[in-house]
């Protein structure tokens, strides 16, 4: 990519997952009741400002911090590292880079020992911490657990402009790229990358930029994301169920994608593959594949693909966008020229019958 | 209504349950690979022009004819009575509405004993038998059972112009109304009717007719269904899928709507509830209420709302057409005009949001 | 049989299906535990001494009456009846059957209109009523459903000496055969009976009764069934679990059985099959086929072959035990002269392997 | 322990995870229709003397090889290492302990490149490899996936006398615990440990040793091991159903075991949970705790606990046993002084309820 991020000579520190999202809401009272009520979340700990959430596989204090402030956005995509040493690591990887990094002490996040908070090369919020307090892991506690149990953070989904130079920076970073979306040319539209042996950590989507796009959390089987729009249905909030359910092309994962009181994205995620071997092949769908998506070749919604959330700098200032210039994946799919096809060799144009 | 048909002093048949449906299809072997390689229905009989499937916990000879033809069409729609006698009470029930009747000995149709069919008041082609060669119940036969299997033949679902007309004269046939979707003004929109205590065996949806809506078929479980479509999207057959899969509001089943080679509509559908108390509640739906058909919120797509298959006359011609003068559900809840809310209370309008 | 029970001269009352089970609980507190807290299962209304509940699927009042007193027993095994004229019919059909009858008056029970309660010929206590409060179908009530969710009331399960005698006086009230258990020698060890068209209202089998063997409700899916094994293990009740969870071979469905704390069993069940036609095949097992009553192969414990609860007379007197004289299932298939196959061709054994 | 492992100075090489088991069948017909037509594996390549299987998700050439030999045992434990200088690691580590070591060429297995078997300090036949040929990965072939579809090699089990003694051994090669069975008094029955971060790629049962306990494949959901169970008892087959299905306490995986021709254990696994962290929480349960093993409290059979495999030394030749000499699980649990508690404070024994 043009304007790459250079590598830094400094290794990068050694990530083993996505841990937790911090993000901003407007109305605790409104996304406690959507997170808990709702989606089941597991309270760690709240106070007048902010909830501690976590998912019931989960042995370390929060995988979600709902924040209150004035303006919805995203504080921090916080990675695990193997080490506390690691964190040294992260400060001099940034630094050579010439980002903005902090040090923070233990408990700046509750729950959190001493992390690293960064505005990186893409200008998202990353954070990086080792020490944790553990709670209990909730995984046999099913006199507790709802129809549509919440198991694990699953991954984040993060907007930029410039796809290719955002997984060139991200493969300094450790990850590694398990699939993409791409077209003839050669232009990217998305790409997942993992640490974790799962498909993803976290995906870099193309569009103006930073933003984020989503937060996923995974369930044991399908029939707990159904129960979970059954649930939103009987609740009167069908309207927060975004897109699906489906099953992706991308990652094989049964999926769903609803809204917070905020419009902040999560999705509900069950089933991908093992991804942990470093000859693990990578999977390039043709943007115009149909099914790339959804598998069944359902439609994606328009606010999928237009709307995602503020991130926020060190100070808590939203990032301003830089617009993304490569073409974009709801135009060439289903824009005035756009297309996509359920089999590449007869042309069949799905969207056309249905839309 | 108006123009309401007449009860006749006869008694109707003691009708048991929608029993099979005969279509006929312009490439059978097109057909045979969706209803059997695909969908997984077993063959009973087949020759070069008939094909007799049935679904794996049938004991009857089939549920479904498909039969070569030159015109997509559907030639009977075929209900078993409790007593041979009841076919005479079908002939004397229909020859008093004044409907073509005829006869048939055993052996007209493959499997089936003497039967009755008609030309219904509404125009369609109503069948009526008792007797029927029995075949193995598979329900045991877990070893020939794919991830998709159909267990039975679950209802049909038709297209009339007069929803209320219909229902009274479905209800002197013995059935009984168990859900239907109306407005304010007590426009009827569609109506689901029973002789088995399942939420229907036929449903009549407003609109052009006498057209088939659809035949569907029932699983054991929702992940079922998933694999339905999972294996549409390995075979790039995902463009049969039209709608879903999805939970109703109506019948509170979970959905899923395929068409087949030549456009015949086929629903596969599990988990309705128990009607059989004569007191049964009726369930009414408000037709601007956007969980009424997806419990979800999730659009219905057009073509699901237009497109139906012709209906045979007993010469094997198809019926002439009558337009539906009431509102149409499409118009009224998608139309220029029309609203939809998930909310009744806040006037929220899903449908501008997502589409 | 010898000792058949006489057919009556009058027509039997046209029954709909089981309808309730009371039980007499000699802890409520206890027994409200088992059944609100861990099954789920819905209360409709309750006071000191009684709880009246119901499954998610239910409109009439109650499936399960619990009442405090002090012998655990049976006092009722109650059907609805399709009409109020149909209780005329049931007293007149076991007044001449020599029966005890009492009819009571609406409210005799909570939210059950008027009502017929008899000792009937093998010494149970049933009971027949028409009119019944309404209460709401929480059928799309999912944000108040379990994991293990329990729809709808399936079946009761009897025990009695003499099967065939059973099997004949039940054919006289309307039931029909849908499964049994015979051996070469032609003794029947159990059957299976209905009038909706499931697998069974109610099944015979063979032991020293009239106990109680079972009630059985139904979940959707096998995963609920599941559900509930786990939420048992996690509250540290898995001793509740008596049997299973498996699949039957006789009714085809999957099963759990549980104990409550006065040891009435409990079934949860899902997925048989349709038996609504008048010649439904009738499954007849071969009592040493080891796959009959779980399809796997697994053992039954003993104490599912020898537990059953009292049943009470209509003064609430537990009614005396008449020793079965027939075979003893267990015996011909675990005991010291008995024996079970998986393959009747090659006689091998599976008991033998495992225990 | 007694008897310590010495641990190298060689550092251990990089182990990504288990990848395949070799098996030495005695009859090569019977195995393929039990791997490969009951259970669904996918040959990827078979000749006269061996077969070569894979899982649906699996991109490397096999998971499973079956070769025809006159005596039932285990050929290879086959672990996948991360780089090809793992394996000189390898020869390093294990020439060091003494043990004997050989290089094999690729090719020496099909599909496998150069890889290292040793026989370990155990006495087990350990290989490590990490060129490998690739194929498809079947995850989205959902046209050829059955009910049961296997998608992934989970584990491997092995017994041996000496649990601690293995275990000692087994982290000097980089694995770390997840969970034990241990007593008050300290002893140590069973370990699970992992390098891929679920609960295992290996677990160490203790017993006469060294044998294979088992071999175990996952599955995406529950649903999909009942229907192996239901398939095996359509083809007539229960018998090699040995125990299960229910869910592991350990593991909090849902589980069945069966039996293949020979006798080797296959078990089928679903839903364990992440364990990646440096600091996951090691659970250690009571060997008393009746649901240890089965969280429902289920029994577990003799054979479980008596019935292991064969392993073969480099030579092909059988192993000889060494006994255990700890305390036996069977005895302490089951054994005319064992004893197990559902709850531990009230001392509430259910296996003298059940049995
Ligand atoms: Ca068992
Ligand atoms: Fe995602
Ligand atoms: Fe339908
Ligand atoms: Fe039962
Ligand atoms: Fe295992």
């Amino acid at each position: 990519p043009a304007n790459r991020v250079p590598t830094p000579t400094a290794p990068a520190p050694d990530i083993l997952r996505c841990a937790y999202m911090e993000i901003v809401v407007t109305d605790l009272a409104a996304s406690r009741e959507f997170y808990v009520d709702v989606l089941g979340l597991v309270v760690t700990e709240e106070d007048e400002t902010t909830i501690y959430l976590r998912s019931f596989e989960e042995f370390i204090h929060h995988n979600l911090v709902l924040r209150q402030g004035p303006v919805a956005a995203v504080a921090a995509f916080s990675y695990r590292v193997r080490t506390p040493e690691d964190l040294d690591k992260a400060v001099a990887f940034y630094t050579e880079l010439g980002c903005r990094v902090e040090r923070n002490a233990a408990g700046y996040t509750k729950g959190i020992g001493d992390s690293v908070r960064v505005e990186d090369p893409l200008g998202f919020p990353y954070e990086f911490f080792h020490d944790v307090d553990h709670v209990e892991r909730l995984a046999w506690a099913y006199h507790l657990q709802t129809p549509g149990c919440l198991v694990r953070l699953d991954h984040f989904n993060q907007v930029t402009p410039d796809v290719p130079r955002a997984v060139a920076y991200m493969e300094d970073l450790g990850f590694r790229v398990t699939e993409d979306i791409q077209d003839e040319a050669g232009t990217t539209y998305a790409a997942w990358m993992r640490r974790k042996p799962t498909v993803h950590d976290t995906a870099m989507t193309g569009g103006d930029g930073p933003r984020m796009h989503h937060v996923a959390f995974a369930t044991h089987e399908k029939h707990n994301i159904i129960a979970i729009c059954d649930k939103l249905g009987a609740l009167r909030k069908s309207d927060t169920i975004e897109r699906g359910p489906g099953r992706h092309g991308v990652s094989n994962a049964f999926y769903l994608y609803l809204r917070d009181p905020d419009g902040h994205r999560v999705e509900i995620y069950t089933q991908d593959y093992y991804t942990g071997d470093p000859d693990n092949p990578v999977v390039t769908w043709d943007v115009h594949d149909n099914q790339r998506r959804d598998w069944w070749g359902n439609p994606v919604v328009p606010s999928w693909y237009t709307d995602a959330s503020l991130v926020l700098d060190l100070d808590g200032q939203p990032q301003p966008l830089v617009a993304r210039t490569d073409d974009s994946e709801m135009e060439v799919t289903v824009g005035a020229d756009g297309f996509s096809y359920t089999r590449k060799e007869d042309g069949d144009f799905k969207l056309g019958h249905t839309l």
